[in-house]
């Protein structure tokens, strides 16, 4: 399937079968692909936190509007991103960057001396929304991941994050929830969405161009 | 190439080379992939401006951090996303989904009205926000694009938001600039990164599993 057929075939399942399993190889390599995804300065700001456990996941469901997905699916993904930049993080990426490129230049300790002026000292809530939109590059990276591989999937914001983060202890790692992704196999029958036409503004009204 | 292949070749291109152009085809399939992908309640909160103008580009270079990828690039992408949501533009979306399927049924009318009640009456701060977080889905949608069609590319955050969006005129087209994407060539010979390696935290820091 090229990338546009995997986008058509693609679709936030409303109805998750909970007999059936993704394996284990396969979740991994939807995960490989957010991990191997791009982010700002490459801080990959966030973690991922797979959760099959059926008690955790009734008590997720009970603050993400009972929406089946969460206990239906076959892996709950969490999508917790730093709750704020700080220079340990920064450093540790920027370490690890060296240590494995075994190559430091002036313009490298530069831009990490640029973000570790500007980043730490802003308000937190501005740092975690930018977390958050680098969740949300490999949100959309999960979703073609998940549909090369034939897995359904449930993009989920409709939670209420702090109680989320209460049940996960979120807080005490330094992470805010910003998403979560339900991987699973569509129970079709019950599924009104599933053949229903995909719905998108016309490409005029998408996108313009100036030449 | 597989979806992780791909990942692994794409990397963000610090020179292009202005000599080379995408051509028109592919760069609205790289486009088509951003149109049909995921976005909150389907509402598609952005568009995408497409620039080739040499002049605009030199002013966009400017507030731009004077990145050269930004005028070598063969086209540039802008992700500008709605400055909040407004009645229309829910009603609008609601409105073409009823049209397209030529489907209405009781759970759709109550989840526009949810979205009715809920969203115009938020800060559009949260909602500009909230619409933002869309277009990086797009994001990372269209940087696999890219690679598949063996285009380099570059998102660039890096620049004077409000700047940009005077240049542009966002402001009384209920926009805002959210992320910028070059597209292009490399020029491999001047390009600093394109023979380091790719670094990315181990899955064992980036992946945790409650089971």
């Amino acid at each position: 399937m090229s990338l546009v057929e995997k986008l058509q075939w693609r679709y936030a399942t409303k109805k998750m079968d909970s007999s059936k399993s993704v394996s284990q190889e396969t979740v991994e390599e939807i995960l490989e692909a957010v991990r191997l995804t791009a982010s700002s300065s490459g801080l990959q700001p966030y973690e991922l936190i797979v959760i099959t456990n059926p008690d955790l996941r009734e008590k997720i469901k009970a603050v993400s509007n009972n929406q089946t997905q969460v206990t239906d699916c076959s892996h709950l993904v969490i999508f917790a991103a730093w709750d704020t930049y700080t220079a340990q993080r920064i450093n540790d990426a920027f370490d690890m960057t060296e240590t494995v490129r075994n190559f430091k230049n002036d313009a490298g300790v530069a831009y990490r001396q640029t973000l570790l002026t500007n980043y730490p000292a802003r308000d937190p809530e501005v740092n975690f929304t930018h977390a958050a939109k680098q969740a949300y590059i490999g949100l959309g990276t999960a979703l073609i991941a998940a549909a090369e591989a034939g897995v359904d999937s449930t993009p989920m914001e409709g939670f209420h994050a702090k109680a989320l983060d209460e049940i996960l202890n979120l807080k005490e790692k330094g992470l805010r929830s910003a998403v979560m992704l339900a991987l699973g196999y569509r129970k079709e029958e019950e599924d009104w969405l599933v053949k229903l036409k995909k719905v998108r503004r016309p490409k005029e009204k998408f996108i313009s161009w100036i030449n």
